[in-house]
């Protein structure tokens, strides 16, 4: 008798959503029932619609609720670079510096031999047959900076090189705004051994 | 073009839940989009059934889906005690030790003179009109140990006085399992204060 029914089904489904324990949900259920019932509707409405209207793109395999994504489509980006990334997400940060202006293509996931991700598991075969047009002239891998990451970049590096094509790997160093004293040894010989002309 | 609209929109509506910032929010939103289809309508649906299903119980103004709601009309329920508490959540709170068999009366805040809430602003006239049939001996005050609550706690008590009415307030003191080292002062003095014969 702790919760009404409705309102334990509730606490219930916040709980299952990734870093939500159990204080957390039921003070998130709590708000929902102390918020403007328009609101509620809003909120709940755009759970459904994200799901339903959002799906891979054919072509780069990032989220989107148009085929082929805006990004695809865009006549203004280049189209002589992909860049491949592990998740939507990595494309959301590339995004954000605004630096990038070329294309992407999302494997969703990496290589990893222990949990069973193997080339076939990725979308691997998809980025060959986009290169099979010849209009690209440069990949940059940008999958994460740990073993599957690194394992994946240098495994499709491999498999491209013998088409002619750069590829390239996003630099390791010190992130900017962090502390010498604090980076791990490899990150620092990594930074060292990047080292620059100034 | 950082994210579609659908993923952009539903981001927006979990950072506008407490507790969650934009990281998070994205988190989530991302989630959410890898769910099955099934969980993502039911999560959807339990938001707005709580929402649609539950109100305020118009005897004790504790949150319910039925009205009166199943405390207020559980026979074996002690109908002499009344326990005012400032929310909801308090009435969990107090039900999850599975000690008190009374009734409660859900203030829904506490005086605050600096916030502009006063004994209007509250449910008390709500409970003192349960108060007179008569049927009600004890009334505990189990508001928040702080300042609103102290006072809300006075402000009641001194108007239940008259009606020959027992006011209790549950005790101060250390918490279970707490360390004496890291106790603040006030808490410690009201232990000692109220220290009692073993």
């Amino acid at each position: 008798m702790q919760h009404v029914a409705p309102l334990a089904k509730l606490i219930e489904q916040f709980r299952r959503l990734p870093g939500i324990g159990p204080k957390m949900a039921a003070r998130l259920a709590y708000h929902i029932l102390e918020m403007d019932k328009e609101k509620v509707v809003a909120l709940s409405q755009a759970i459904l619609e994200a799901k339903e209207k959002i799906g891979y793109c054919s072509v780069c395999f990032n989220l989107t609720d148009c085929d082929p994504c805006r990004i695809c489509q865009a006549a203004e980006r280049d189209g002589s670079v992909i860049c491949v990334v592990e998740q939507p997400q990595d494309v959301a940060a590339m995004e954000r510096t605004r630096e990038y202006r070329g294309l992407y293509h999302v494997l969703h996931g990496a290589l990893s031999p222990l949990e069973g991700i193997g080339p076939d598991d990725i979308r691997l075969k998809e980025l060959l047959a986009r290169l099979q047009h010849g209009s690209v002239q440069e990949v940059i891998m940008a999958t994460n900076p740990n073993v599957e990451g690194e394992a994946t970049a240098m495994y499709i590096a491999r498999l491209l090189k013998p088409l002619g094509i750069t590829v390239t790997r996003i630099a390791h160093g010190l992130p900017v705004g962090g502390d010498l004293e604090y980076a791990d040894e490899v990150t620092l010989s990594k930074a060292l051994e990047n080292r620059r002309n100034m």
